[in-house]
């Protein structure tokens, strides 16, 4: 079969012969445990990944510091588990990876936790351990928990002087609200610095279970042997997988849940730019409307040829950095666009997103834009799928999202059908949605007063 | 053959069967221009990059300012590049990439300029017309160079207000000062204000010349098909291919030209962070003791396990971003740190990256930091020649400065020839070098007394 395959829990062995000479195999272990792969001819190395389904957004916050799930505790829990095991220090894990050249990495994000690691075919069964390890033996040694809570407060320091970081958590903030999609995935300087090491072993022993573990190998893979040495890893780790149990529900989409946090949201910053995102509620990561929203994200702000290049860079000379986003997650997302200009063009800039939608909306696209993003996409698509690791991330999301893998051929098939009516409306819709606006540099909520009174939005309320 | 070639500029033909099945050729055209490509069995895609040998450092300011090559010109040149030429307009250019979802960018150097687009395999003529046309045809139209202006302006605020970038910039000056190494590539706000649309147009004549274009390809990719196709794209932009000329000379090493900066470079900002760079002048890109400086430079910051990694970060919690660097030039290069970190621990952190340079000149290191070092190294640059774009700036940088192609086979031979006595002997000679210190955050000149007190060493005048 060629194109796609349902994702059923209950379905224990499933095969697809995908685009490209690829085959992916899925296997549902008893215990819950998830296992997908996807072998790629002619490859000689591979990207394998575990991902945990807990994201920041999972955490809940509670006065009792001895609560699990304290804001950041996701993350730094991703920092522990390169800290040491049972049986390895953690200068024998950043050893194991460094002595044969790895990538080895993680990331922590709203809905789901991912380690990884991209190795020669030789040296795969060797990750498999190391991250097994990690995973079920870590020891979050109280010394190490201490020593780490300073790392993480300088990561987080890091991207507080970064403007556009700044901005970043400023936006989801406004667009979301008090919904847990609007919190910092990596907390605050105040939750970290208070949270225990006891929360957070809790939250590891709560969370990291088979049942919530998806793990993905693509590139020069053999199932079967893959399979085998992830369930020995996970076992000598103490994991039980003898108790048949069915793999953790998926999120389900519910856009109702979703919260509103401000319409402006500013922070005034005595730097040169102002960084600015402006968006709109988006569509979750399953709507059948992605393919639309995928060919409207490439028109809208997705390359060189995009309106708001064109328009904001090459026509007007107003900012170097500018584009679209339009990042999706189970009940919720988020449409928007990202502009750094000087303070004085920062009103301008704000009207140019928030007009060229409303172009599309208004007028449409042409036959040519719609051959271009399609082009752009399929041919962005062929050029990434050579890389063992955004394959091994595509399998990860699949499992834990969308509960369907899609091949090339098939996601290809599925942006042909995208039609300009279908652009425009999508256009239409996002546009009546509530705009936010956030921003970090020497603007103020006065910048932006030709946005919020041209009718683009309905008015909401002043906010910070 | 298999390991490596020579690339003497007067050899019309040279052929490399090099490691993993790929094969390398070389033609050196009679108008002096030079083709390289690396054809990788099984590949469906092609990186091609068209090299000219003019970076920053080839810049000569002028009060005059009609004077060619003003600081910053030559990224300026390269932004216009991708503004339009005799039969393409800006969005053509843009379109023609997007529309098939090719990447395609350039960089500007301190030594070099390379605009480079990656493509599936159907693609490459279409590439190849394009990079031509812009390379050969740019009109460099006045209005479009008034409005690219301001886009170059809001690329240095970007920069400007990222403090890792302005730490950089700030170090470069300091260890190389006046010496044109030392200068940013993207010129200053005042240089790129001034700069007028003849004197970059000049710098362009001059400069973009068929002995000093190096076309590089690898992946799917024909040596001849692709040798025809550049000829005739550059012939089709105007370019007289027809008068011989041997290729423009490499740069030849010359430490002694090297100046020197300050020992202190500090630019207090109210920020969280103190973003350090400390490092000493280095080896040059062709120095023979590069294999050492590439162990010395993975044992000691170079991933997870290196000894700054695990004494700042892992043991002390100090940072989260700490690693070392060692870029290299014609005639001089660079090895240091970079680290950051809360303003209070800068001088702690600072002690720290001069002292494990000093441990290592002092008590050497061990047989298995040898071994794990090549095995990264070489384990990582197996993982990077996957990629095609990866093996299309090797040949170039092999053209341009080394004089020598290296195949992964050789590259391993020359790590595994490395000793023991090689790595502590480079670390004895480079911490006697004198340190200079950049800093961008919280702190000032008396932070870092400890560092320049301790006779690590010698002492250096007073700087800002």
């Amino acid at each position: 079969m060629n194109g796609a395959v349902e994702l059923p829990l209950d379905a224990p062995e499933l095969t697809l012969e995908a685009a490209g000479g690829a085959r992916v195999r899925r296997s549902v272990l008893p215990s819950g445990l998830r296992v997908l792969t996807e072998a790629m001819p002619g490859s000689r190395s591979a990207t394998v990944g575990f991902w945990v389904g807990v994201g920041s957004r999972d955490e809940r916050d509670d006065p009792d510091s001895a609560a699990p799930g304290t804001f950041g505790s996701t993350h730094f829990l991703e920092h522990l588990l390169f800290k040491g095991t049972a049986t390895r220090t953690a200068l024998d894990i950043a050893t194991a990876f460094d002595a044969v050249g790895g990538e080895h990495n993680a990331m922590t994000a709203k809905e789901y936790t991912c380690y990884y690691a991209r190795v020669q075919d030789r040296d795969l069964p060797m990750a498999v351990d190391v991250l097994a390890d990690m995973l079920t033996a870590s020891r979050l040694d109280p010394d190490e928990f201490e020593n780490e809570r300073g790392v993480i407060l300088e990561e987080l320091a890091m991207a507080g002087d970064d403007p556009a970081d700044a901005a970043s958590e400023r936006f989801f903030d406004a667009v979301f609200g008090a919904h847990p999609l609007g919190r910092p995935i990596g907390g605050t300087r105040h939750s970290i610095g208070r949270v225990s090491r006891d929360a957070v072993f809790t939250h590891f022993r709560a969370r990291y279970r088979p049942d919530e573990l998806v793990v993905t190998a693509a590139g020069a893979v053999d199932h079967d042997a893959l399979v085998a040495r992830v369930t020995e890893g996970l076992a000598a780790g103490g994991w039980d997988l003898g108790t048949p149990h069915p793999p953790a529900p998926r999120r389900l989409a519910d856009e109702a849940a979703l919260t509103r946090g401000a319409d402006v949201s500013i922070e005034d910053r005595p730097i040169e730019q102002a960084n600015l995102l402006l968006g709109v509620p988006g569509l979750t990561a399953t709507d059948p409307r992605r393919p639309a929203l995928n060919v409207l994200n490439s028109v809208y702000g997705g390359g060189m040829s995009s309106r708001l290049f064109q328009e904001v860079r090459e026509r007007r000379g107003l900012a170097y950095a500018v584009h679209s986003l339009a990042p999706g997650y189970s009940d919720a997302g988020v449409f928007g666009a990202f502009a750094a200009c000087q303070p004085s063009n920062a009103g301008t800039v704000a009207e140019l997103v928030v007009g060229e939608l409303g172009r599309i909306a208004d007028e449409g696209i042409t036959e040519a834009d719609l051959a271009r993003a399609a082009g752009q996409l399929g041919g962005g698509a062929a050029l990434a799928l050579e890389d063992s690791d955004t394959r091994m991330s595509r399998l990860g999301r699949a499992e834990l999202t969308h509960g369907e893998f899609v091949d090339l051929d098939e996601a290809l098939r599925r942006i042909a059908r995208v039609t300009r009516d279908d652009v425009r409306d999508l256009a239409a819709d996002l546009r009546e949605r509530p705009w936010s606006i956030a921003a970090v540099g020497g603007v103020d909520a006065g910048t932006f007063r030709g946005v919020r009174d041209d009718g683009a939005r309905p008015a909401a309320s002043e906010a910070p």
